[in-house]
């Protein structure tokens, strides 16, 4: 197909993009890293630097238009592959943004939003990706488009469902200490615990049990590991797929 | 722009659709209306035919393509007065469904679905919309596209809702007979209360107040009216925006 002129672009049919707002609880080692909140807590995800109009140069959430063959569930893993190099623990479609004005001048695209926890262990280093870098949603760049409006809604989503046990897994695996299970409900929620009440309160809530395991964290001294006692929550754990999804799934491996 | 041959139809850029699924508590009279399931308390939704391939013949949900200077609710909006001629008393945006093959073998649409509540006095008369025809939800005919998953889904959020009594609003007013809110909670949930339980355990909850008014329900005897005590729930009445169609919204109005 030829390339459309000015006004064409304009009044075209409006066209798909998937982009997906990636959580970790701390940015891998090697990459570049935007400043960090003051107090510490926090939670990172990558941005991908535009090399093209509209917005040239800002930063961007990862992501692209969506191809003739490629279903959106697979353009958001496709995605948050190439920026992370990582498969996602939880991935879900978060909403779908289609303001008239938020492509600027250019060919409208309305663009279906996923968000997505992936889990980093301590200090794995991980190969540089051109054009990206990883920031505290505390501290953002200005973001290209609405891409602001989409990490506030995904923050407000990961809020609503933090009270699931499910989070936390999805972050830090199976087996963790208190303080690495502290860290996420303050980077999540936003706030700072007092270590020994966040302790005491967990251990008395009779959620978690210890593994027996034992792990350095740091430079403190070796923190006894645990695990949730529940079930965590099944759907968090395992998202209902959509009917349309389930259908999908089913074609791709039959 | 010139029309795509079958091969360009195939591979060209997915397109965007727009489609609502529109619960109301009984079809609008002199409507034409399909077989009610027996026992009674359901919801009903209007279908279109559609007229032209693919799935030419087929019921489908009220929906079109997004033109490229309507926003997305601004489309489910306009569908949903084109098939009632009402105003939602609340619309949400509910998924997208892209699955790859989900338009068969013409260009492919990704749908974002929108779900709205409407209010239908009884018996208002409404105007005949041609191939517009108003469907139980439990006696659903065979659906285009994967539109039956869609109204799956609908349902389902719908029920995880119904515990607010912003959905008995929505669809009653401010003012009912406790009989009118035993429809709704039968309606949404698929049951079929008891009327003296229904109404000893909403007597004895101390959600509703009689407004002192009396009203005739039919052949029975007059009922007395009743309003919600509390509040009804607020993300339920005034559905929260997310921040790119507040955005939207300013900049029309302004």
């Amino acid at each position: 197909m030829r390339a459309l002129n000015v006004s064409e672009r304009r009044t075209a049919p409006p066209r798909v993009g998937v982009s997906t707002v990636i959580f970790a609880l701390q940015p891998p080692a090697g990459q570049p890293v935007g400043d960090a909140p003051h107090d510490g807590a926090t939670l990172w995800l990558p941005l991908v630097r535009r090399t093209r109009a509209p917005f040239t140069g800002r930063w961007a959430l990862p992501g692209g238009p969506l191809a003739w063959d490629t279903s959106l569930e697979e353009s958001a893993r496709s995605t948050l592959h190439e920026a992370t190099g990582l498969s996602p623990r939880y991935l879900e479609q978060l909403y779908t943004f289609g303001g008239r004005d938020r492509s600027a001048t250019d060919l409208r695209v309305v663009t279906v939003a996923y968000w997505a926890l992936i889990a980093l262990a301590d200090r794995t280093p991980m190969e540089s990706v051109e054009n990206v870098a990883w920031y505290s949603v505390d501290a953002l760049p200005p973001l290209a488009f609405d891409h602001a409006d989409i990490v506030a809604l995904a923050r407000r989503r990961l809020r609503a469902k933090a009270t699931y046990t499910g989070v936390a897994v999805r972050f830090l695996g199976e087996e963790f200490t208190l303080g690495e299970l502290r860290r996420v409900h303050d980077a999540v929620l936003g706030r700072t615990s007092d270590p020994a009440n966040f302790r005491r309160r967990m251990l008395a809530s009779g959620r978690v049990e210890p593994t027996g395991a034992v792990r350095r964290d740091g430079a403190h001294r070796p923190a006894r590991c645990y695990r949730f006692v529940a079930e965590p929550d099944a759907e968090l754990l395992t998202p209902a797929p959509t009917p349309a999804e389930t259908t999908e799934r089913k074609r791709r491996t039959s």
